[in-house]
């Protein structure tokens, strides 16, 4: 009897073809001449999935792009159920950016197919797709249950989705969400990624006289809000770079020994680091190597300010309030509105007496984050070996993903990253590729997870 | 025999219906459509000049709107020299302002001309012509040599004067330079300013990476540039509010105790200041008054800074860039030059190594000082007793009037400011009026300075 992986192998070429015909459709979800085309993915891949054997196949509204789910729910109801989040619209690419071929007609070079959502997300979701038929077609049923949500709105921030998924907490029930949509650093260097940062995004008004004044008639006997907002800024990080604001440290889940040594594995390399940004010397909290100070660590960082005359030239203002956008990273276990609150306090703490500052919240993201001793995370670290031939590394990332804080919210469930991408595949850039090898052998991964996800 | 005195108050209304005459002319040197009335009223005004017996008039063109030139040379080589600096050209004024009447129609309501100019400044350089006339009318003759340097872009910056005085330095050749272009704070409390604040206005530039970055990717890991420059400016005053950059404070002439004690009258009021701008509390240099911070202490202000995101909204950008505008007023013996230095010196040495900060000087003034023990200071006290009935009192203003500083330097002399305004007169404002009793006090405030002048 042939294995699905032996299927998967025999039908590479076709697998290949398939997913040259997804990415030939431009389904770019910012661009309102693209409405059709974003449709058109979506009715493309229902079609797919109907015809692979995936059930309830709907293209469903949001009042955006739609959503296309489909599940297969036959395993029993003792089997778990695994949730596949996915995105097939796309990043908008022309020609005029630098690509060397047309980034929606897909070329193969050197192993490596050049368009546009080639790897994200459309190969990487296609991925998951084409496990399931090689499994299907070699065993005719699953292991575990099995649900499929594939949004057209991730490339704008998803917008219509978090009201979508609250709205439909019962057809998207499951145990655990896993989505590929990332890139690991190396092709040999398989990787789940296990930690996202959270957000709390807020504003600072600092109000001082009525109205602009004369700094000739009044420099000297009224606090300069630009001056009191920099100096309440400055007050924002202790001398070792730590954050100052009392309490914001208090949730955070202390790293054990063992992930310590595994991220530093992954720290980033100071000089890499300079070259690469342009910087004299890195910066940050004391204590934490640089890949622990993006991925581990919560930050807080001020996004742009502005207060009185900034023009050509010198004008004599003193101005009458100064603005700033301040925003905190977080890390599992802190709260945005927890932080908020916090950081309101202590700025209420430090504003000098001579000017107000209002803090207000803007937004807010939850951070995402899985335990790696669940069961569901060893079972990740089986299929890797399995269809990798290594043991992925465990990352966690300085960015936030808001529709992983909704799953937590409105499903309870979390979300494991198995990304099949590299960080070089140039997602959003010119000469977005996706290497085939990666395809393959994530489609191989899949197999495996969807027989070790339950054990 | 007529005195003066006598001779001034006899014409009251004719001087009244001149000076109406003159504020009739829209003379608005910023306003391209008004160069005909700019040139109208230095016509007029040389043209006056000539009627009064002031000889070698002269409309004088700059390179932008003329200066009226006249003087009267009489009085014999031994006899000092006083040159009488006024302008003639009036700010923008509109009935859509809140005026009401028509500005540059004169009315005459309670014993004030409403009108665009009336005070600031052809009204109190007006009194000036007047006292001239009404001293050579009875006396025919003045004790002193006197000059008029009346000009028209004082409104608009002076921008051609600077050269001008520095290419005509024989023809304004004098010992001292008085003019009336201020106001006092009440009716009956004549002043004499003795100094005006100079001006280092310096931009501050920090760079850190190469381009803007994601916060979520390198938050953490960065100096960010808008932190740093807040981090800078925080670091430019000491907790007691005075400057922290060393050697700030070298230069400046300290006050003596008499000085202080007359300040003391003048010292702004907490609760009024309060309610003027509509803060919670004042700030500024411990150990010295409201009145000493803003007229006889060196102050450092942040006019404006900008950095990142400052948009509606939220963006996570961590910025490249951070700019702010730095500007310290200065008192006498100050040089801007200097003071930039150290400034430049000291943020050098503060600025944190992850970035860099340049330090440039845009724009600077001198300060302006005349001790008040000099003999035409005292003439100046004695010709108020007699003009106004009341001894003066002494001011320190904390603008800048870069147009003394260049008599300083082009003339080798210092300036005394004899205020025949209010400051509630309403300059550059709707509705300015000039008080016509400070009018003709002023004109026999004049005619007392005459004959004090050289004594």
């Amino acid at each position: 009897m042939t294995t699905p992986y032996e299927y998967a192998q025999t039908h590479k070429a076709r697998f290949e073809d398939e997913l040259a015909a997804l990415v030939r459709i431009p389904s770019v979800s910012t661009d309102p001449d693209r409405v059709a085309d974003v449709m058109a993915a979506a009715q493309w891949l229902a079609d797919h999935m109907r015809h692979v054997g995936i059930e309830n196949v709907e293209v469903m509204p949001t009042g955006g792009h739609p959503v296309v789910y489909g599940d297969w729910l036959h395993a029993g109801a003792d089997a778990p159920t695994l949730l596949i989040y996915g995105h097939y619209d796309v990043q908008p690419a022309a020609m005029s950016d630098g690509w060397t071929s047309d980034p929606f007609i897909p070329v193969v070079r050197d192993g490596k197919m050049y368009a546009r959502g080639s790897s994200d997300d459309k190969g990487q979701m296609f991925a998951h797709l084409k496990a399931f038929e090689s499994v299907m077609q070699t065993e005719g049923k699953l292991p575990i249950n099995i649900k499929y949500l594939i949004e057209g709105e991730e490339e704008i921030g998803s917008e219509h989705l978090y009201a979508f998924v609250a709205a439909h907490k019962e057809k998207f029930k499951a145990d655990l969400c896993a989505l590929s949509d990332g890139g690991f650093r190396t092709k040999d260097e398989p990787a789940i990624t296990y930690s996202t940062r959270g957000m709390s995004y807020m504003q600072f008004d600092v109000q001082g006289p009525a109205r602009d004044l004369h700094s000739g008639a009044y420099g000297g006997v009224v606090h300069n809000p630009a001056l009191a907002l920099a100096q309440i800024i400055s007050k924002l990080h202790n001398a070792d770079s730590s954050v100052a604001v009392p309490g914001f440290y208090d949730d955070v889940i202390q790293m054990t020994t063992e992930e310590r040594a595994d991220l530093a594995k992954l720290d980033m390399d100071e000089a890499g680091l300079r070259a690469e940004i342009g910087i004299p010397q890195s910066w940050g909290e004391e204590g934490y190597t640089l890949y622990e100070r993006v991925g581990a660590r919560p930050t807080l960082e001020v996004n742009g300010f502005v207060s009185g005359f900034y023009g050509e030239g010198s004008k004599t203002v003193l101005p009458a309030k100064a603005m700033a956008k301040i925003s905190c990273r977080l890390v599992a276990n802190q709260t945005p509105q927890r932080i908020y609150e916090l950081v309101k306090a202590y700025v209420a703490s430090i504003t000098p007496p001579g000017v107000t500052c209002e803090v207000r919240l803007l937004n807010i993201g939850d951070p995402a984050y899985i335990d790696r001793s669940r069961d569901e995370v060893k079972a990740a670290e089986r299929a890797y070996e399995k269809g990798w031939g290594k043991p992925p590394i465990f990352m966690r990332t300085g960015g936030t993903l808001p529709i992983l804080a909704t799953f937590r919210r409105e499903l309870g469930i979390d979300s494991l990253m198995l990304d099949y991408g590299l960080i070089t595949d140039g997602a959003h850039g010119p000469d977005e590729h996706y290497d085939l090898e990666m395809f393959h052998k994530g489609i191989a991964t899949t197999i495996a997870y969807l027989h070790e996800f339950g054990k």
